[in-house]
C-alpha cells in the first residue's frame, strides 16, 4: 500500500507541475490534442473495444445488472459518437485568455480580470468508461491537469482511453503529466486523493448518490455536488393545457431516470379538473405510476387503467429516477412556491401559465439553478444550453449554477498594468 | 447552553426565511437601509460610545496590549468615518438582478444568467468593532441575510452597533430577521454554527491566523480563506531604478502589517550592485530589518546603519507583517519565477520592469490572486480596485479571487422563457 501511495503522490505532483504550464497552452495546442483524441478513439477501436469485452465479461461473470452493463459496454457506435462530441468540444471558444472588466482607474493603473484555469482537477467516477474521455476533453480544452480515478469494474476500458488521451495530449505538444490516470483501484487510494487540498484544487465526482456522499463528506477540496434534482412543474390556473401537458409528459417522461426529470407536479385548484384527466391518460399510456394527494385523486380515480397510489409525506421533495409521479393540488402560486420552497433541492422547476406577472413572480422568486417558464425542465443540460457540453450540474450557489461547461472550469486573475504608482 | 443552542438555531432559520425574501428587495430598499444606518450611528453616537468603553475599560483591565486595545476602540471621528464609509457602499451599482450572457436559442427558448444573492452569510469576527457594520453592509446590499459573531472582547459594542444595524434596516422595509447577531459569546456556539451548512451559504472569517485557521478547518459549508499573503516583488535587470525604489518601498513600509505588503525582493543580478544600496538605504531609514541571502549581503555588508541578518531557509515564503523583508538576489526572470512559484502564497506578486517581454512573461506565468507589473502590492484593496469596499481578499480559485466585493457576495440563476418547448 505505502508504495501505491506514494505512486499517487508522486503522480499528483507531476500533475500539479504541468498545471502551471497548461495555464499559458495555446488554443492551438489544445485544440490539435483534441483532434488526436477524436482520430486515435477511431484508430484504436479495436484495441479499446478488446479492453472493454474483458469488463464486460467479468462484470456480466460477477451477475450485475442489465442496466448497469449496457452502462460499461461500449461499441463501434458509441465510439463515433464519443469521437465526434469530442470534436464539438474542440470547436468551443478557448475560454482561458478572455480579460474582462478590464478600465483605467483614476491613478492611470490598468486594471481587470484575465480568466485562467482552475489547475489541477480530480475526477472520480464509476462505470461509464465515456467519463474517461468526457472529462479529460473538458479539462484539456480549459487548461487544466486531470487526475483520472475510475471504477474497478471498468479499468481495462479506462486504462485504454486514457492511454489514447495521454498518447494524443503528448503527441500534439500538452506538457507530460498534464493527464494522469490511477491504475490501482484500491478504495483507500480515493482517501488518501480526498485529502490532497495542496494539489487538487477541484473534486469532480460522477456516479451514484453514495459515491457523492463519500465525496462530499471526506473530500478537503471543493466538490461539484449536484446532481441531486427534485423538479417541480407548476401548472398554473392560466396555462395552455395542450402545452402544459406536451410538457408535462416530456419533463417526466422522455428520460425519467436523470436528475432534471419532473418529480412533483403541482396543479392550480381551478385548472385541475380539465388538466389532470389529460396529462393522468398520456403519462398512463407511458406507463407513469402517479403518487396523488387527495384532492388529486378524487378528480382522477373514476379514470379507467391509472396506476393511482395515495400520496405519503415522503413523496414530496422525492427524487424518483423512474416511472412516478407526485401530483399536488394547490389553491394558488403562493402555495406551488412555498411548496417548491420547501421541497425544492435547488435544481430545475417550471411554471406552464399563460399569465404574465405569474411567469414573472416564478421567475424571479423561485431560488434554483434553472427557472423556467413554458418549457420542460428535461433542457437543464450544458449541451442544450449552448455551453457545448459539461462535467455536471451544479446546484450550489458558489463559483457555478447548473451545468458546468469549460468555462465553469476556470477562474481568473487580476492583472494590473502599472507606471510606477505607489499607494498613497 | 441547551437553550443558547436553540436560540442559535431559531435565529439561524429566521435569517434563512428572510434571505429568501431579501433575494428580491429592491434596490431602492436596500439603499434606504444603508442611508439610515449612516444616519443613526452619529445620532446614536453616544450610546455606542458608551457601550464602547465598557468592553475598553475591561479590555484594559485585563491587560490587552497597545494594539489590540486600538483596534478594539471607537472615538467619534472613527464613527464618523463609518458613517461615511457606508454610504459609500449605498453609492455602489446594485449587484443583485443584473441579467447577463441572455440569448435566444434555436429552439426559441430565451435563456440567460441573473445574479442572484448567496442566501444567508455568517460573519465569524475578533477585536474591531468596525466589522459588524462592514460586513452587515456589504451583505445587505448583495441582498443577503447575515448572521453576526463577534468576539467576547467587543461584545457591548457589537451588541450596539447590531441594533443600529436592526433597527435602520427594519425601518427601512427589509425583511424581519434578515441581521442577527449572536449575543453569547460562549465558544461551542461558534462549532455549532459551522455545522449549519443548510442555513448558511458562505462564512467570512474576519481575525488573526489561529481564527481563520480554526473556521477552515471545521467548517461545513464554503469558507472565504484567504488573507495570508506572501508578497513578492521582483526587480528584473531592465527596471527603472527610481520606479523600483518607490515601489518597493511603498510595498514594504506604507502599512507593513497588512496581507499586501512586501514580503521577499527578488533582485536580478545585474541590477543587484546598483539597485540594492539605494532600497536598503531608504528602508534603513524606515526602520527595516533585512534578512538577505549571500549575494545581497557581500552587496550591502560595507554599508553602514543597516539593520542586515543572514537569511535561512525559513526566511523565504514568510508572511513577515512587520518591517522585516527578505531578500534574494536571483540570476534571471525564470529564477524568480520558479521562486515565487515555490514559496508564493497567490495573493500579490509584482515586477518592475522597463522591458516589454518580462512585463508580459510575468503577468501571464505566475499564478496568484493580483500580479502586477510597475506598481506596488499594496494596492491589492477592494477600495483601490474600484470594487468599492471588500469583505475580505480570497486567495483562494474557486468563485471569487482577490478582493471579494458586493458583486462577489452574489451568485447567479438560470432563467429559461419559453413558449411551449419540450426537448426531441
Amino acid at each position: 500500500m505505502k508504495s501505491a501511495i506514494e505512486e499517487l503522490e508522486a503522480k499528483a505532483r507531476a500533475a500539479k507541475a504541468a498545471s502551471r504550464r497548461m495555464a499559458y497552452l495555446s488554443t492551438e495546442v489544445k485544440n490539435k490534442a483534441l483532434y488526436n483524441i477524436s482520430n486515435d478513439l477511431l484508430a484504436k477501436k479495436d484495441e479499446i473495444l478488446a479492453a472493454n469485452q474483458i469488463d464486460y465479461k467479468e462484470a456480466e461473470a460477477s451477475g450485475m445488472n442489465a442496466a448497469m452493463l449496457d452502462r460499461l459496454m461500449l461499441s463501434p457506435e458509441r465510439l463515433d459518437s464519443i469521437a465526434s462530441d469530442v470534436l464539438a468540444v474542440a470547436a468551443l471558444p478557448d475560454p482561458v485568455g478572455e480579460i474582462f472588466d478590464m478600465r483605467t482607474l483614476p491613478n492611470g493603473l490598468q486594471i481587470g480580470r484575465k480568466r485562467v484555469p482552475l489547475g489541477v482537477i480530480g475526477a472520480i467516477y464509476e462505470s461509464r468508461p465515456n467519463v474517461t474521455i468526457d472529462i479529460s476533453v473538458l479539462c484539456l480544452k480549459s487548461g487544466n491537469a486531470i487526475i483520472l480515478r475510475g471504477g474497478k469494474e471498468a479499468i481495462h476500458s479506462n486504462s485504454a482511453l486514457a492511454r489514447v488521451v495521454q498518447q494524443a495530449a503528448t503527441r500534439a505538444g500538452v506538457p507530460d503529466g498534464a493527464v494522469q490516470f490511477i491504475e490501482n483501484t484500491d478504495r483507500t487510494l480515493v482517501n488518501h486523493l480526498l485529502k490532497m487540498s495542496n494539489i487538487i484544487d477541484l473534486i469532480i465526482p460522477r456516479g451514484g448518490a453514495g459515491l457523492i456522499k463519500l465525496i462530499s463528506e471526506n473530500a478537503a477540496m471543493p466538490v461539484v455536488s449536484g446532481g441531486i434534482g427534485v423538479c417541480h412543474t407548476y401548472i398554473d390556473k392560466s396555462a395552455d393545457v395542450a402545452k402544459a401537458v406536451a410538457i408535462a409528459f416530456n419533463a417526466k417522461v422522455q428520460r425519467p431516470t436523470v436528475c432534471n426529470a419532473l418529480d412533483t407536479l403541482l396543479v392550480h385548484a381551478d385548472i385541475a379538473p380539465r388538466y389532470l384527466p389529460l396529462i393522468a391518460a398520456e403519462w398512463a399510456k407511458a406507463g407513469v405510476e402517479m403518487h396523488c394527494d387527495q384532492r388529486a385523486l378524487s378528480i382522477l380515480e373514476s379514470q379507467p387503467s391509472l396506476k393511482l397510489v395515495p400520496a405519503t409525506d415522503e413523496d414530496w421533495g422525492k427524487e424518483f429516477l423512474s416511472l412516478v409521479a407526485a401530483i399536488k393540488v394547490v389553491d394558488s402560486l403562493d402555495e406551488a412556491l412555498e411548496h417548491i420552497e420547501r421541497y425544492g433541492s435547488g435544481h430545475s422547476e417550471a411554471i406552464i401559465t399563460e399569465e404574465y406577472q405569474p411567469a414573472m413572480r416564478f421567475l424571479n422568486e423561485v431560488d434554483a439553478a434553472c427557472v423556467y417558464a413554458n418549457a420542460s425542465t428535461r433542457f437543464t443540460d450544458g449541451g442544450q444550453f449552448g455551453l457545448g457540453a459539461e462535467v455536471g450540474i451544479s446546484t450550489q450557489k458558489l463559483h457555478a449554477r447548473g451545468p458546468l461547461g469549460v468555462k465553469e472550469l476556470t477562474s481568473y486573475k487580476w492583472i494590473i498594468f502599472g507606471s510606477g504608482q505607489a499607494r498613497p
